[in-house]
């Protein structure tokens, strides 16, 4: 099946419509009608080969959502016309103690990407920027109807990569949390924590977000501009995410942690981060890292999110936007995700 | 009282004989004939003043152990005559969470070091080279029968060092532990995670402390030395407990620990130690920071090692060999912990 796509030709042209083929599918394989695609920081990082050298065309997208159109002889999780969703990856070894537990995302043999990875079958990975895709039902999740697509999309990874940690390190009630950025990735964490019981404050560069930052859920909104904020928090939260890439002067954050605080990182700074180990010693600090989430847990997420009518905030997109879109995440211009209509996509002939 | 000590009169010089007034015991407080002091690197550096400007004259020792000779009228827990042990403090504000949680050694305040410090009364507070000290019950610790005090010394800082994270981060069956560095903590380490029941490998520069480490109950031993070690124990650590001060390559390190991982500093690099947030992210791993542990956990560590037959490896010396020891231990030839025989100290005119 040849399905419409927008792939990025190279590490420095702009992303262009295109066609991409799709397997049959296989005995446990679900085709999916795509019909929104979150964009991802990730996608650009991956589009322009800042995290190493991509595979070219390569077309982006792990944050899928849309209905099941076929499958496989075998599938017995999904029915054509479900509502069902794909994240950043679409295969793993199932035999590591990680896949074994449900952690595919932890892979010993690493996992494969939505995207821009090999699969089983030894072809490139096509993501989902595209009308159409193809995955096996073990790595499908089921979107409830309390969600629409449009607003779940998003929830594929910038959901479950701030609801993991979450919680994995129990925010709740009782426990005081605070997110660090309040872009794609944070709004989420403000949305989840909140909805989880816990004490939510917001470190945003400025003020700029409060009152989104407030509604969407957080008690509190401190600027990490104003010096006066790493003081009047010092010693305060159970635990720290911070969805900011760029290398923080981290000292400053782990003073804010209370004893047993844990700071996680689910950003993936450029620079090594200097760490003064009396930052960790004092109040038995830990600073840990996340990444995503596994597919059981990606369902429990997107079942939580239905129950609490959590979804993300979203910018509905044409695709020939996507290149213009871009250029709005890197300058954090965007209120919080861009999500592609694909059926904005040309038509391509079959 | 004025009592026999061995102190350093500044940053340069090397200790000497000298006397210390110790206060007339107060209504909880216990006076202690110390018998045995042990020598921790922590000593040297405040001797030194390598951790910022020392009050001189400074009496080190905070690894105490010793018999009750007196107490104050209001005291419950000892009476003349019992086996007891000082560590690293001698008091706290009481009232932070910390405090209220057993957790003195993260007082919000700061707790009230065993010397360099300035205790409730405003005076200096001074250490275990000495052969009295009076401190509040609340801070002393019973030394079980099962270990003789020369031994016991030591657990009081290297014992409980290791205890509390090993607990903390519960190594026991089926739990890998590593411990890096087979030197005063090392071997503690060593002994304690066996006895909780881990699977225990040493991590040490060569392979020339092998036997001693099998004997103290190692499973493992490994030369960092040789790249190839990180290559075989790539992932396999549940926890890693570094008592290596000097700045390694800590990614190495990050990449023998399992999904889950924990590698915990309980030394202090001089240097800041860059973190790569990938090696965080990739297996969701932990990088914490341990001090001490509080008087309850203490306690309990001292029941455990009794009831385990454990106490630190020595080398006793007399107080005269106090510098020679030191230059012993940072060229770390003692195998494991110098322990100061009191009685060896000078007698001085009452």
């Amino acid at each position: 099946m040849i399905v419409s796509a927008y792939a990025a030709p190279s590490a420095t042209e702009p992303l262009a419509p295109t066609a991409v083929e799709r397997r049959d599918p296989g005995p446990h394989d679900v085709q999916i009608h795509i019909e929104y695609a979150g964009i991802c920081h990730s996608d650009i990082h991956t589009a322009r080969s800042e995290w190493g050298p991509a595979r070219y065309p390569v077309v982006p997208g792990h944050e899928i959502a849309g209905t099941v159109t076929a499958v496989g002889p075998d599938v017995t999780k999904y029915q054509v016309g479900d509502r069902v969703g794909v994240g950043c990856f679409v295969d793993s070894c199932r035999e590591c103690d990680a896949c074994k537990a449900g952690e595919e995302q932890y892979c010993t043999k690493g996992m494969i990407g939505t995207y821009n990875s090999v699969g089983r079958d030894g072809e490139p990975t096509q993501g989902g920027y595209s009308t159409h895709i193809v995955v096996d039902e073990n790595y499908v999740c089921r979107i409830p109807d309390g969600v629409d697509l449009a607003h779940a999309a998003p929830l594929l990874c910038a959901g479950i990569t701030l609801y993991s940690p979450l919680k994995h390190w129990n925010a709740g009630p009782g426990k005081k949390v605070a997110i660090v950025g309040l872009g794609g990735l944070g709004h989420m964490g403000v949305k989840i924590a909140h909805a989880l019981g816990a004490e939510v404050t917001v470190l945003s560069q400025s003020l700029k977000k409060m009152e989104d930052g407030l509604r969407l859920g957080a008690d509190h909104y401190y600027a990490t501009s104003d010096p006066d904020t790493f003081k009047a928090l010092r010693g305060k939260f159970d635990l720290i995410i911070n969805t900011v890439s760029a290398n923080l002067d981290m000292s400053r954050y782990f003073g804010m942690l209370a004893l047993d605080g844990t700071l996680v990182e689910v950003g993936l700074p450029e620079h090594p981060v200097p760490v003064r180990v009396f930052d960790l010693t004092r109040n038995r600090r830990s600073f840990a890292g996340s990444n995503i989430g596994g597919i059981a847990q990606t369902q429990e997420m997107l079942d939580f999110c239905a129950e609490h009518g959590l979804g993300a905030e979203i910018e509905v997109i044409s695709a020939d936007r996507i290149n213009e879109a871009y250029e709005r995440v890197i300058a954090s211009d965007v209120r919080y995700r861009f999500v592609i209509d694909t059926s904005t996509l040309p038509a391509v002939a079959q």
